[in-house]
């Protein structure tokens, strides 16, 4: 099992004068960020002001790219064809990469947002579409993918790493999707449990499923933004136990073998 | 005087379902396309198709960033600061070289838009924004000014060569600035008269100001885009006649010296 | 059957300085016009004429309200929970009735646009979101319905009244809904189908069907905006011959004995 | 001197996922709200809770209108015509109404929002614009403006009732305009100045300003939002010590006497 494994969370999303998340705290504990790239948060100076905090702190940063929803948050699906996809994502990524360029960062990773990761985990084309979008810009990004998904198989069709993410605080099914967020115990509310399958995931590459089974999953990269209010706490504790359990925390960039 | 110009004209400004321009048709006129970056006009799809347009006429390519508004379709001075300004720019124009990039075209220039391209004639900070987002991203890239403007200065303080623009079929003021729209004279509804100043100022570096008088002026590239209906038949003549002079239209990167 | 019918369109959709349909053209041969609310299309101006330009054609007025995506013209579905719906129904409804209610006229009814008014055809919650929007504001709108909807079925249970509404250039399946657009045959591009199929819905109230069955189908209005270049022309012809026929076209707002 | 006032303050200036202000504190300390209308600040959603607890709360509902600037929260200054304004206000006051329709209130007021309203409060075009967008919707809604304003000029040919806006917490120059907030003193950020100056505002109909001369200034409402961390107990400090003053803390509506 992997003795290495990186930890993202999800950053920039506060917009104009509204403030969301707890990027000060939170960075210190990440080895990648996935920065908003404004269309669901963020907006150009706080994408100038992530990325340049992300970089003062060693922490890699990828794109966060959404549907064009801001009013929802981009937790919406849409029925976005493919191709219109595939340009919103050129779009978007290629912007932060020019704050990424300016403070002298190499964009290192994509990673859809909310309901459009969902939507191409699930849709080859949509999948397709946003697999293309990164290799048209850059082929040595790293695409950030559900294990098994669509868009694992879509990134590696079109040439791309793939950084396969696992997360800790969500539940999972026996077919190594996540529970639906409606049903009872499909957020870990205790960090005990947040912590333990933080290092099966990485030291076993297994996780303990919903229904008692343990199924085999080998993650790259852990999703460590929490939906509880003690986000920060979580992450805290989750990086020191896999350091206590001997796992080094590294951006997928260098564990992935990229330049 | 120069026997070599460039042919610029603002294209991709249809929105969404929405048409605006002839862009078809302008495009083999031109040597340099103003592509809009989806703030006053444009959108990820129609920048992808107007910069793949523009590679295959031989155009080159360069963003155009607006204000934030859409709604008045970056028409309307807004109050930035310009340290919002000069996010905004790398924003945008990194989002548009995304297009660039997945075309195999290398961006070749930054022309603010309408209100801001006014705005930033006058303010000195203005100016400096747009100056610095554009050399934060690639010192290379040549900065569309009107000429002896504060935007001029501040591109040339900033180590960016400058491209100085002059307009065929709008009225000079002796000081060299536009005549006021809403003034009669304003604008050359004549064909002949938009040539006459498009010669005056390509061969003799001059032009004939509103009240008679002959100004000085060197210019590197003409701004094509009418407000006129006839456009296209406007920018064909000039062409024409421009090439009938012995004058060569190239883009204004080969003619300023960039590689 | 009736000898009375209304014509309705969708007016008001161009948007800032871009033009879109032939809204002068249509006004004329109308006698309800659906006004976009400035999410899918209009803004505030264009609302501001548009419901002036139809009380001066003596032409009735509705809202016409969307999903939040101008970008996508409102024509892509999305996941906009119920709560919400009704919330930015409310919305564009209320600020369309402000631009009746400077202009003398009474707000007539509202039809949902596009991915809207399709998915609410299907969905029994979405569907209650709109009447319930509706019906909060002013319990004597009139909804526009595809006949035997949910969103007819809603409309009734919120005790508005509905106008069912038949196309007549848009093919229909044996169960009585549109045939997809994208099958050979879902539009009738010839204007001698559509005057037939109208003639047939308000005089026969009954339609002949993609597979050539004849269906049951009563309409209070019809819907007269083409999706082919000969709009006007279509509805010129069509309302031609409906009046030919005998069939008086007055607004839904009388037709439906609504005060 | 007035025995009563007004107390308002901007309410419903969250959007989306984002949170701003603190509204369930503020409002049982109001007599007046004023409601963003979703350009600046607010959204469908937001609109409708926020009228809805104004509602409970036995507290009036106003307008809050803005300039286009969702980005910039309505803070910056907009070249916007007249015409365009005027448009732009019937479309967010009638908006926000409907919401007061649905919770059966009737809208009391229209207070423009930041750079709006410093911008009307000097520009007659601009002040009329709002004042006819104001009386074109309601002719008994009140308009809040800075006393002694093109605002208030605009207001009273509009043939509108006014109410003059005091603030407690930002210092007075000589003039009576509000002292810029970059300059040293501009804002009151003890409890006991802003205490002070509303009691002399509100009791003796005068203010101390920033050179330490008296200016009379009559005022019918306080704004009640501080630019502090300690608003709500700013708020709630001014609103003990006027009732202990004898001054009895009503909604515009009933103090200027309309029904």
């Amino acid at each position: 099992m992997s003795r290495t494994v990186d930890l993202n969370a999800d950053l920039g999303e506060s917009y104009g004068v509204w403030r969301l998340g707890a990027d000060e705290q939170l960075l210190p504990l990440l080895s990648s960020a996935n920065v908003a790239c404004g269309w669901h948060g963020g907006d150009p100076r706080i994408m100038d002001t992530t990325v340049a905090a992300a970089r003062a702190a060693g922490v890699a940063v990828g794109a966060h790219p959404s549907f064009p929803d801001r009013g929802g948050f981009g937790r919406r699906a849409m029925d976005v064809s493919p191709a219109d996809a595939e340009a919103d994502l050129v779009y978007q990524v290629a912007a932060l990469d020019g704050f990424c360029r300016r403070h002298g960062l190499r964009l290192q990773h994509v990673k859809a947002h909310g309901a459009l990761y969902n939507a191409a985990a699930k849709s080859a084309p949509l999948a397709g579409a946003i697999a293309a979008a990164a290799a048209s810009l850059d082929a040595d990004l790293i695409l950030v993918v559900p294990p098994g998904s669509a868009l694992e198989t879509a990134g590696r069709e079109a040439g791309l790493v793939v950084a396969r993410e696992g997360f800790c605080d969500r539940a999972y099914e026996p077919d190594g999707s996540l529970v639906d967020r409606r049903r009872p115990g499909a957020v870990h509310d205790e960090v005990e449990a947040a912590v333990e399958q933080a290092l099966s995931l990485v030291t076993e590459g297994r996780v303990r499923c919903i229904d008692g089974s343990l199924r085999e999953l080998a993650v790259d990269t852990l999703c460590c933004h929490g939906d509880n209010p003690h986000a920060v706490e979580f992450v805290r504790r989750i990086r020191a136990e896999l350091e206590r359990a001997g796992v080094e925390i590294r951006e997928m960039g260098r564990t992935l073998g990229r330049s």
